[in-house]
């Protein structure tokens, strides 16, 4: 059986996303299976069209805006946010929104990026996955 | 031997917390052994009556208040966190407290939420239950 | 085989910092192999002079700056993060550079304590280290 890595993205920091999908795509790449499963903030970025407007935590602390670091990322070859969800869709990864989070913050699954997400679920589905799972993040 | 979650508690925004005891209880209704380590800001939400003082992480990002995001967990059904504190316990958790910070921030063990505690202690008891666990997360 | 644990430390906030070394040195003392794989605003605290300059996350939430916090831990005992980084590795830790964020924020290897980091590596080189881990956090 493949080694497997569940990460709860609860964040919607452009900085922690960017890490969540660099270790999601890393992982999927070295053969593991890979679960995301998108919370609170996180999920507020699976909305249509917000995937790159995520703010960056310290935004400020070396003087760096969103622009600048997406620069940056470019010219250092880092994929858009978009095009990491994509590939890791492509790859065989698995997003999961939370349906709490849904319920919540009044989000309509029609509001979401339903070409990428493969379950709408609660806990229970997370902890199934996290039991079984080498590797377990809290992002 | 039942399947084990370890979480460390570090941070104390409202968000944050709400998380460690969806997954806490998520857990424990799933059958595994659960323990929770508060340490640092996370310690300090376990004062008495500081549970649902907590400041969220990112209050004004939707222009949600505390408030806000409260009335709309309990229309979602979402329980508070001083019931979910109390039914984590009763269903068997352990909730345990950083003597570190306890230490450091000149917080007395007469300040605590003393009865839901199991257990004051450090950093070697949190690597004692991670070692056995399988799901470990940092919040 | 020894027990394993690897932490990704993202953040560059003082007190995750600490919490990141006080768990390392707390897994090394109870005999598990441990790394530390250095990223984003915590590979910045990587840099020489920068370790103990780190913000804290919640610096005024109860009115105690740097200088402060630093007082009252060392009025509790625990160790400044300088002299907790080297005996991490004196016990045999191993702290990871990732160097994707070396390209990105344009760090040269020269303005990084080479005297500690054992490796500069990419993602790959975490999930070989995360899969084999009884722990994984990203701090």
């Amino acid at each position: 059986m493949n080694k497997k890595a569940t990460l709860i993205v609860h964040s919607g920091d452009l900085d922690k996303v960017y890490s969540a999908f660099i270790i999601g795509l890393g992982a999927l790449s070295m053969g593991m299976e890979v679960s995301m499963f998108f919370t609170f903030w996180g999920l507020m970025r699976l909305r249509k069209g917000q995937l790159n407007r995520a703010p960056l935590s310290r935004m400020n602390m070396f003087g760096l805006g969103r622009w600048m670091i997406r620069r940056k990322m470019k010219r250092a070859g880092v994929a858009s946010l978009d095009k990491m969800l994509s590939d890791f869709v492509e790859l065989g990864g698995k997003i999961l929104a939370c349906d709490m989070t849904m319920d919540i913050m009044g989000v309509k699954k029609e509001s979401l990026r339903t070409d990428v997400i493969s379950n709408y679920c609660g806990v229970g589905t997370y902890i199934k996955e996290a039991m079984e799972s080498d590797v377990t993040l809290f992002i």
